[in-house]
């Protein structure tokens, strides 16, 4: 525990990252709404990483652990597995500084990712969609490349750069009582923890997750590991495990995780969409879905919110299928 | 033509409802993006009205309109017909003033948008989807009531309140060499005309209209006012003829109106959802359409697009019936 913690990001490493970021990255609008502040009795602060570059946070991170390569590193090129954003954002972020990206990615990622990443100029291999596939696959493409591997959560770079998220959301509204982050591989929500700690250390922060992946919640139950197996939630972003890095930060760092059923997270979805006109992912719904179903706990209070992607398919949307939220 | 400049809104009311509309209404951003920036070889500003109250630029209009009236008119309700925006912004405006708004909505108007009239506490009377329908059905309510009738975009204190937005925009993003409005009725874009000739002498100023209801641009080209008759769109909030205020205001003072396609129109609205992660509806997307069918002309300038709405049924979106915009 010693030796994590004396590697962790330090409030300064988070300050530095902030300003290596500051020329390659969107500094994101934090949104508020009358309607969900009526609706849900509290005050909601939206930080809408759905603008940022790529579509979503993990832009930060892979802009961050790009920037600190070496010549010979760079010219090594980058290679990652990835469900989809951390894809798209290594990609983009190796092509702004001229080096190649490797990206291995499941068959069932979503088309608007797997494109994303091939205009960004990304190399695409293709794996089965287990964990196990992904890094057997992972493991030939550097064996052929010599390519550096950028791993999506569980590297203290990426923690460090997924941290300015929070960091600018506490400049922009200090004084919040809570903020909610997505956790998949826990990147987001370790960062998110750290600059709170840091930066508002009276700010809570609470993991949101898909009650149809939430191993982070059982993680947090029993204070022991407990892996992800195979999930079946339509927050394709978080259908991953913590990681070895992400897990003792969360442990120990985390208020609370809460869950929120399939149903909650596209209602949340379609309200963010209709109501604030803003395109979110349904990993990105997820901290407004854990509100909807957890009202009692969040009344009167002020509440920042990370939307954290909004790559959504728009040819494949949930409500389409078979149901509409429409109140009348 | 005298009598008609000697009513035009003046500078000083402009600034005058600036300041009356200050505490109601959004100020609402301005967005840039460098996909589109590199797609167009020029320099977009989108003007954000889809995340104004009620979801539309209509809701300046309407705003400052009920703003206006005096307590005995305020006792006697409002009135309109709209085929939807701005019936929203009315009974919106209205139940904020705690004024009753009866509203004539033709039954073809999308469902979210009589939904959110009900929503808003406006009272719906519906009827055939004829302009004289609607007038005869209004008329028919009025009497019963004897509210006041607020036209959607033939009265001076609408325009004034429209011309709100562009007076923002320039002061948001003062240098524009051209800003674009779309144009159904000519509300916004008389407003944007009259905004930019006091704040923004050098803006050309142009009117983006459907191929399929250009009854403006035809209007533009005889020099005589042309009505729109039943026209086939998909831009729902363009299918109005010009009025006898709005006509004169834009034959003198626009620079040129520009039309799009179907196709372009939805190809636009696709890109803002898709790249900018916004919710635009048909009609908002026209400035963008323009823009796209008409690439040299813009090459190298400064435009301000006038994002007008984002009240787009969620449930019907123009893409997923048959086709795909997706590059791949």
């Amino acid at each position: 525990m010693n030796t994590i913690a004396s590697q962790l990001p330090t409030r300064e490493k988070i300050l530095q990252a902030r300003e290596v970021l500051r020329p390659l990255i969107h500094q994101t609008p934090l949104l508020s709404s009358s309607t969900f502040n009526k609706m849900l009795g509290a005050e909601l602060f939206f930080k809408c990483e759905n603008f940022q570059k790529g579509g979503a946070f993990k832009f930060r991170g892979a802009s961050y652990a790009v920037k600190g390569l070496s010549r010979e590193e760079s010219a090594r090129g980058v290679a990652t597995h990835s469900s989809g954003n951390h894809a798209q954002a290594l990609a983009l972020a190796a092509s702004m500084q001229g080096i190649r990206a490797h990206i291995v990615m499941p068959q069932s990622a979503p088309r608007i990712k797997v494109n994303a990443v091939l205009d960004y100029g990304g190399e695409v291999t293709f794996c089965m969609p287990t964990l196990q596939a992904r890094e057997a696959t992972l493991s030939e493409v550097i064996a052929k490349t010599a390519a550096l591997e950028i791993h999506p959560y569980n590297d203290y770079r990426i923690i460090t750069g997924q941290a300015t998220c929070a960091a600018e959301l506490h400049e922009q509204q200090p004084g919040l009582d809570y903020v909610i982050a997505p956790v998949g591989g826990g990147g987001l929500l370790s960062g998110t923890i750290l600059s709170s700690r840091y930066f508002a250390a009276s700010t809570k922060v609470i993991g949101a997750e898909p009650l149809m992946a939430n191993d982070a919640w059982q993680s947090f139950q029993k204070k022991e590991f407990v892996p992800s197996v195979n999930p079946q939630t339509i927050a394709d972003g978080l259908r991953t495990s913590l990681g070895s890095l992400t897990f003792p930060i969360i442990m120990e760092g985390v208020h609370d995780i809460l869950t929120a059923d399939e149903e909650t997270i596209i209602q949340a979805m379609f309200l963010l969409w209709e109501r604030m006109k803003i395109v979110v992912e349904p990993s990105g719904a997820l901290p407004l879905a854990v509100m909807m179903e957890n009202q009692e706990l969040f009344r009167g209070k002020k509440v920042g919110l990370i939307l954290s992607g909004g790559n959504a398919d728009l040819n494949n949307l949930p409500w389409t299928a078979s149901r509409s939220f429409s109140k009348h």
